[in-house]
């Protein structure tokens, strides 16, 4: 079986990069939006809804419609159908032919495989210098906006991995390797970490 | 300048055993014991009582003699000339060719000289399984009494840590890397590490 390693990231700490350059130097497969196309697939729901679950964890703002009326009673039914869904896939892509899996619950969801779990974190100061390298042009906010958007994103990530997973967010205990990216090239990183990869090929 | 690189770690994490590999592999110097009798050297304070708060933290069962009586308004002096000594010491050591140093608040102590500071630890079943393996043939401690003993010695670093840093011990954010060695062999990191460690060279 081909490796499974999973990759949780603070907003703005360049964990999907890290996760991107890892999956080509090693080949590996490289999963990330394409899980939310995979979930909207197999669970018949819509594609923008999955994904503000999913990636963006805004389920409060998405009331559910029964017959005449909105309800909240029916949206953490959704939210586990979404979770389930989003389950069974990463389970099938892991085991079809491995891969980096890019957040997620991805190291919960994959446990029993024991995938090489890592943590990529950074400061406040290196993760808004990669958010603005990252902006699009026209994107205009403010250190502050930015700064509230970065601690706002992690505090969705942190809330929803707690829900499904019991476990605490970012918890060193919980990943076999975690990486701090403050003021370092992520390309650099990855001829050191491919080698240690090594040691859970077996 | 060499590479200045600070190991803190959990007690039976294998921490020492990586600086150690890690410094021979790099052809840096490594600190460990020798600070000890370089403090009692510099402080002129007796070798086992260095040791007994460097090393064990155990200032509690050291009252201070003054004139007839005991007392223990002089311990924190005492303890303070250690730290600095100690302080003292790893910063020369640092500056005259860098090195690997374990634990002793070196990661604090060397903060201005940018170390790659990284932290070791692991799960409970591993650190109980390499505290067996290091036990002297005649210890005959049982696993439960070991693992007393594990989480009295980290909670005694901790402790120290925290009162001479003002920062809590083994939160990721204070590192650039930390390290699982559950169900890991030690040997087999250091390639991986050696290699990452030259993201840190410049």
């Amino acid at each position: 079986m081909n490796q499974i390693i999973t990759i949780s990231r603070e907003f703005g700490s360049g964990g999907r990069e890290l996760g991107k350059r890892l999956a080509e130097t090693m080949g590996l497969a490289y999963y990330d939006y394409e899980i939310i196309k995979g979930i909207a697939d197999k669970s018949g729901l819509a594609l923008a809804y999955v994904n503000s679950i999913v990636e963006h964890h805004m389920t409060e703002y998405y009331p559910i419609r029964i017959g005449r009326s909105f309800t909240v009673v029916n949206k953490p039914v959704t939210e586990t159908a979404v979770f389930k869904a989003q389950s069974e896939l990463i389970k099938e892509l892991a085991e079809k032919e491995g891969g980096v899996f890019i957040g997620r619950c991805a190291d919960y969801i994959l446990r029993e495989k024991r995938p090489v779990r890592i943590m990529i974190y950074a400061d406040l100061k290196s993760r808004l210098l990669r958010c603005r390298e990252k902006a699009k042009s026209g994107e205009r906010l403010s250190d502050e906006e930015m700064r509230r958007q970065i601690i706002a994103v992690d505090k969705r990530r942190s809330r929803y991995y707690e829900q499904y997973t019991g476990q605490k967010w970012g918890v060193k205990e919980n990943f076999d390797l975690c990486i701090n990216t403050s003021g370092v090239k992520i390309k650099e990183m990855i001829p050191g970490l491919v080698e240690y990869m090594r040691i859970f090929e077996n």
